[in-house]
């Protein structure tokens, strides 16, 4: 199998998981993956997450330049193309939207959600320990997603557990797929905890 | 395959989908398909919607008049006829029950419920960005159900994300099966954040 | 295929659609169907009823007593079989314990749980419209199931949703297989409502 | 089939069971059975345990070395290693990680979680009626396995359904698979019903 076809292998079944979970409402999302010779395979513009076929799924350069001219990418494929290039080590990157990120991005004043004393803080690089607090920073919903791709830029480095955009998303990414896919799982289930306590005002 | 066929196979696939979902609960819902020659394919009353086979999938005129007298169409296939009287781009409706729709219209004292600031919007008709509010219309339930569907005449043009009936559910449509589903998810996911921020005050 | 057969084959497919919604955790619930002869095919006692096997099936008379003396029924047998005498029409019914019944039947101070202006209302036996009031009501669990089925005796009659025991869970019937699980769905759905609305304070 | 490819067996359709639940997210979770010959099968450390294959379980020792040196158990085997050793009738333990149990363990001040009249408490070895208290006790979470281990020694003998170590996962075991995996049901199905209690304040 060539590593294009197993990058779409990956990608569909990426995208199948999400949807199983409730992450991929509607045609939102998108899941990528980066080739041996550094193109990135992603997800096409539109479509549901849950039901890709392998003709959606193109590839574009490290810019996010398609390589087949008529194939028209995802706006937001510019905030994976960005996690490429400033972590030498992605190999794929999670694009999800859960009720809980969503709601907890739209209700935190601060900049960050804080996570401690989680066990599964440790599926996150460099977590050693659930005796440590795990900053996810939150970024303002940009329908410029240049603007919002510099807004993201200062971060790189320290969040180990990806990002969020507010009333939007979550992005995670890992050194392949099951690495990001294992970090998605974990990132919701810490947001999926946070909200219960916030319900109960602890 | 015919175009009826294809209908067919289309609303027993959305049924199985909301079924996974919780979406049909009991003998709730219903699904139909404009055909090509005006015709419109829709799902006989009662019955769950997922698990159903091809002869649950009735044709009625665009008075909702079943073709084969000894059909017996739901009393709601008014409300799906209307929608394509209405809207000529009408492909397919839904109509679907969840928790969150249901309790959210239960409880609203105004006339509409508001979405904001949600990256989801953007699923629907005409919306191109989360900085907007989208209102979604309810109504109140009726047995009679051409009385309602004179309550709903007003709205169309004005309710990209559909309408809800209280205590009963939600009504979505668009251009074929795929794009109605996702606006159903879509609408389905807003609500289902909506009620989380209501629980948590904010 | 014979009748009893058939029993065996609608109650495995229920066992697993109320595994699938989360019904019937460890070993609870149990199902049953009345066949032609008067016999009653019901699950045997323990085991899981979201993996049944044929042999997990057995027959009981009227009152409860095994054809095969070797084969050990549930205790709750008893409560199915008071349903079949008091109701001649019930073909089938199904016990199972959902969060939401057993949370609502624990802090409900009342002896029933109010149900009012919700469409699903009407899967319930002579229900014709969302404007009435449905009356679920609750007794107390005991370990007696002879005593507690004394205090469910002078109800029958006038319960069409079923009835809960406290802490325990809901018992739904029908006059088969597939309405008595349409009733469920439509039951535990309304449950679903009523314990949102609780924690909404409305 | 060997005792060996028997549990291997055994264990991965309880990944796949837990995972369908939620309660392995992203590499959580450990899954052993005891084998005839004293040997411990248990999954290998890392990995999902929704996605298992046969080479992910290894064998250890009644102290938790694996025979074969170049495999890595988990650390938290010592836990297994424990259960086994204090209890001769365990066959098979169970570790996962669920919402209900991570939030309740973080927010209760006491040293247990206390749970009463519910039917499903007899679910546990020795519980014969729902009229009872039964005490999940509440450990605090430590790097250090040996010492956490050394906390949870006194306890054997009076938690029949199992302890949950604070923000990280229950531990539950039974005779066999099926009674293990009945019990973690039974367990999580009653704290899911106490994180509700806990958000309607009752």
């Amino acid at each position: 199998m060539t590593d294009f076809a197993q990058a779409v292998q990956d990608i569909l079944a990426a995208g199948q998981r999400m949807d199983n979970r409730g992450w991929v409402p509607a045609t939102a999302g998108n899941i990528s993956r980066r080739l041996a010779d550094g193109r990135i395979a992603i997800t096409r513009s539109g479509g549901h997450k849950g039901f890709l076929q392998a003709a959606d799924v193109i590839t574009v350069d490290e810019n996010g330049k398609p390589h087949d001219a008529g194939n028209r990418p995802s706006a937001e494929t510019l905030l994976h193309c960005q996690i490429y290039q400033q972590d030498p080590s992605a190999g794929a990157v999670l694009h999800g939207h859960s009720v809980a990120s969503t709601v907890l991005s739209m209700i935190e004043p601060t900049e960050a959600l804080q996570l401690s004393d989680y066990e599964v803080q440790k599926v996150f690089e460099g977590q050693t320990t659930h005796d440590a607090t795990l900053a996810v920073p939150l970024f303002r919903n940009d329908q410029d997603i240049a603007r919002l791709a510099r807004e993201v830029a200062p971060h790189f480095g320290v969040m180990p557990a990806g990002y969020i955009i507010r009333g939007h998303g979550v992005y995670v990414w890992g050194k392949d797929m099951p690495t990001a896919l294992a970090r998605l799982e974990g990132l919701e289930f810490l947001l999926a905890c946070l909200l219960e306590r916030r319900k109960l005002g602890v």
